[in-house]
């Protein structure tokens, strides 16, 4: 059977549709108060208005981002004009606000639909996508902690795009260890703080396209206990408020540099100084801030909001693999390049995905980048239960569920999704090393996924030591139980889905009897020294399941896509679920190999 | 215990000490006839050269090479003057000739002691390096197959470094399938050729460092077979040389564009024209070539190079991952960040290097590093035996063995060291990410070393294709032999020596179990579906031998060296080797999985 060069080398409405209309029946949602009228057409159209923007105005500059870094000029940071015209043509569309309530200036559409959108923007141009994220996030932290004045002065722009947001959490001598946070925040009059302190890592920190910029800012007020417990969140703005709510002057928060990247170069970052009295010539210093919420829960706010940042990642990790698998897909269609079976040299060459080897390379891709595509949809499905289901029970059993597998759809597709685009150079051959093509600058700006929002080690760590204890373990529970829903329709099934099912069910099994161990085991630091051997065998027993889930579905099909959906399912059970087997031996053992080697041997 | 940050960035004195002279005792080729004379001390002042002059000379411009891409310049190409500076030191310190004969100028030293050296410069600055590396494997191509007059003519000014060479084998149109080839050598008066043609990809393609280039060209003389049995191999000089020796006019080849890379910057690549007038205005087109040994015999000329310049790809994987590994060990010794045990914020933070998972990273490069460099040497070291040895029986012994570890030599380290310097990257944190550190650099110039010299699925295909059945499978059987005689010097230890012996031998067996099968089935198509999968696990069982190796050299040594050693032979046999399980499960089943994926499933 033949294959035509994809229509679009984003991402694929056809796998789109399949996901979130025959998978999650997402229409259905419809019949919420929360989406009540919503239809398949709406969600139709607003995927339609997705593609079309960020493949006419995302896509065409990816490498025009990576050639022309922000610069600072005239003390201003330059942008080429293809990010201020992309995003505000999002901003328009009102994609800021995709899945805020509508009382907010939102349209209040699912998040499985906001997610599908993400993708695409993040498939096209993820580090002009980057903007658009940040901005949601800073808007949702907002409606979820601050005040009702807060929420009505700072939102309403942050949904229209006129502000845009950042994250301020780390600081040069901290890192992920936010108990060591230096940055003061010090109560002045009329309520507010002022801020004095460096943080680092900025994205967003500072550019000319919206007309302000809400930094939320972690910092210690005097009073604060010492550690994580005494961090309190803030809004600094760029630039303060007239009270008529106009743009009033620059707050005293100056850009300390820029930081210059591997990739994902399109996205300014850099340090931000607080309090250095840099605008404020003989005025009062102190970068002025607002408190959101109490005092002293700043981490926990934040922690909220990192978990939908953290899901974002993987959204973006997986959106950036799946375009370089289609771009890799798409060149081996086309590229001719020696011959199979007959190897006569005087007989025409054939294109490259003839061969075994490139086929591999292409289908390892798919099994990747549709499995991290599943999962995260399937997480912004359960965000959308807990947002709008209508029993208080059923909602807890979506937020458990989605509490455990956050660290897995922000760590899983940042590895697998960046071993994708790996694979996508590789089908290139030489030409896939040349900046001529997209996919090595795929491979760089995917590279970051793994380490911001909390690294693989961090999400490790939050996995073994609060995700499966979480609620007396009953999110892994959960996590089982659910997977076993599944299991039970493919043994119903019997043939294929049954062989498909008893494989996942002894990779279950195993996990389960390994988890019961690390719970109960006093071995506290040999648990760490495998915490990313147990993520990385969970996050494939994850995707494993999305991939079963996606069999079912498919399995009656005729469609050529419907076979193909089948033969990567069985491809990811084949070659990638076994990999789990020595990783939970050694998990099981609580191996101290790494942790008896003594920093004198190295 | 506590460790000191490591006095070079480069790779280990220490560690060579022990692979060369205690490991592979490299003092004792002195008794041959080729090394007579040549002690431990030379040895070494050898290699303090080596360090000095790749850490002085090529580490300081590797940032700089990477930023000042070659352009050209007034149809120039213009390079930075560093390279230019570390190439003539290079030369001068008679480095082109390391390892080739003293009669050619050069200094006959044992490859495995230029295999050590060239690890050192590729680590410091693998893409100025890369020049070197080509000039000496041009200088022995010309020396293993010329004629007596090409050798005199061309060999002396190579091994002098004043003239530099390249290898020019794939054309736009044919990438990795070299039957495709179209240029054309016809004869004319005075026994040389014209060449017309396009060869791509050309590292040193053309820049002004040498007096000439030595363009190493596969061609097609009028009356050859079609395929790849229609190749021959020339000489084709930038410049023509007078008959007294002194560099004369232009050739007939033009560069044709630059190619502009991921990473691997310093290297000036591009495309070269042959026989398009060019520099003739007026006279005769077509670029002068000399055959070089018999026609028709260019593809056999050429993959005698070949194995030395995929050994040479597998040297500078390792080097380059090498570098990553102590710079993030570096980075880990010295960075504070959060707290170990007692976890009060108010206590001082610690060295990033005592928290489990860094360590497991560190633990993880260091095996595949110190793994590599131990099989490149190893490597290094039969074809000093396939050179030096006095009984026939005994060189062939060692050439087959180095037949068939080629491709692993240069794949794995390829695969893996790689795969360190993302670790590498990872022990930064967001740092890692950021171009003020080495790391993110040597991630990007790696990623070139799967691709070039025969891709990863190239090196795949000639071990489950040619090499495993190589001389009636002696090649295989001989690789089995070796590493049965180190699992019986492990056996016959007992205790921990007999335990990795084991889980070696269990390897082996399998590997031979599922390459009896791959031999004798007639389903060939899926043995290349498998090819990769064969590849990767062969390679894992390779390199698991030479740690079991470096443990029972390491094994009854107290200093912490030793312990280190130990310890990272456990962490490969317990982490590493497992994986070969699940890749030879469908290697033996002759999965379908990916042939069976029609095309227009994707």
């Amino acid at each position: 059977m033949s294959r035509s060069r994809p229509t679009s080398l984003s991402l694929s409405r056809r796998d789109l549709r399949f996901l979130l209309h025959e998978w999650l029946r997402i229409e259905q949602l419809g019949s919420r108060p929360r989406y009540a009228g919503q239809t398949a057409d709406v969600y139709d159209h607003v995927l339609d208005l997705a593609e079309r923007l960020a493949d006419d105005l995302f896509a065409p500059h990816l490498r025009i981002s990576d050639l022309n870094e922000p610069v600072i000029e005239n003390g201003e940071v330059v942008l080429p004009s293809q990010v201020r015209d992309a995003l505000t043509a999002f901003s328009e569309a009102s994609f800021m606000g995709i899945s805020i309530d509508e009382e907010l200036g939102g349209m209040q559409l699912p998040l499985v639909l906001a997610t599908a959108v993400s993708a695409w923007f993040h498939a096209a141009n993820t580090s002009t996508a980057a903007y658009a994220m940040l901005t949601t996030a800073a808007a949702n932290l907002l409606i979820a902690t601050g005040s009702e004045e807060l929420v009505r002065r700072w939102v309403p722009p942050l949904v229209e795009g006129r502000f845009f947001g950042t994250m301020c959490l780390t600081e040069p001598q901290a890192g992920s260890s936010l108990a060591d946070i230096t940055t003061r925040a010090e109560p002045c009059a009329g309520g507010a703080y002022r801020l004095f302190g460096t943080k680092m890592w900025i994205s967003g920190a500072e550019h000319e396209i919206p007309e302000n910029i809400v930094h939320m800012v972690l910092a210690k007020t005097p009073d604060a206990p010492s550690g994580v417990r005494g961090i309190s969140l803030f809004v600094v703005p760029r630039f303060l408020m007239s009270p008529d709510g106009t743009v009033g002057e620059r707050n005293d928060v100056l850009l300390a540099g820029l930081n210059h990247k591997m990739g994902f170069r399109g996205t300014v970052n850099g340090a931000l100084n607080l309090g250095e009295g840099a605008y404020l010539p003989g005025g009062e210093v102190g970068a002025v801030g607002y408190l959101v919420g109490q005092p002293h829960q700043g981490l926990s706010y934040m922690f909220r909001m990192m978990n939908e940042a953290r899901i974002a990642v993987g959204v973006a990790a997986t959106a950036v693999g799946y375009t370089g698998y289609l771009k890799s897909l798409a060149y081996a269609l086309e590229r001719p390049q020696g011959r199979v079976g007959n190897r006569s040299p005087t007989s025409p060459q054939v294109p490259i995905i003839e061969h075994a080897d490139v086929r591999r390379m292409l289908l390892t891709q798919k099994a990747y980048v549709e499995g991290g595509l599943a999962l995260v949809l399937f997480c912004g499905r359960l965000q959308d239960d807990v947002w709008s289901l209508g029993s208080e029970a059923e909602r807890e059993d979506a937020e458990l569920l989605l509490e455990i597998l956050t660290p897995i759809a922000k760590s899983w597709p940042s590895q697998w999704c960046l071993a994708a685009n790996s694979l996508a150079i590789q089908v290139h051959g030489g030409y896939g090393y040349s900046r001529e093509y997209d996919v090595e600058q795929h491979y760089r700006d995917n590279r970051l996924n793994p380490i911001h929002e909390g690294t693989h080690g961090i999400q490790a760590i939050d996995l073994v030591r609060r995700k499966i204890s979480f609620r007396e373990g009953r999110a892994f529970e959960k996590l089982c139980l659910a997977i076993r829903v599944t299991i039970s329709r493919g043994e119903e099934q019997g043939g294929e889905p049954r062989t498909l099912a008893r494989l996942l069910n002894d990779a279950v099994a195993k996990l389960e009897a390994v988890t019961t161990h690390v719970r109960s085991t006093s071995q506290s630091d040999a648990v760490l020294a495998n915490a990313t051997a147990y993520l990385e065998a969970t996050g494939h027993i994850v995707v494993a399941w999305m991939w079963l889930e996606q069999f079912l579905v498919a399995q009656h099909g005729n469609e050529a896509f419907y076979e193909g959906k089948r033969q990567a399912a069985r491809f990811f059970f084949r070659y990638e679920l076994p990999r789990i087997g020595p990783l939970l031996d050694r998990v099981n053992e609580l191996d101290r190999t790494a942790l008896d080697m003594d920093v004198g041997w190295f």
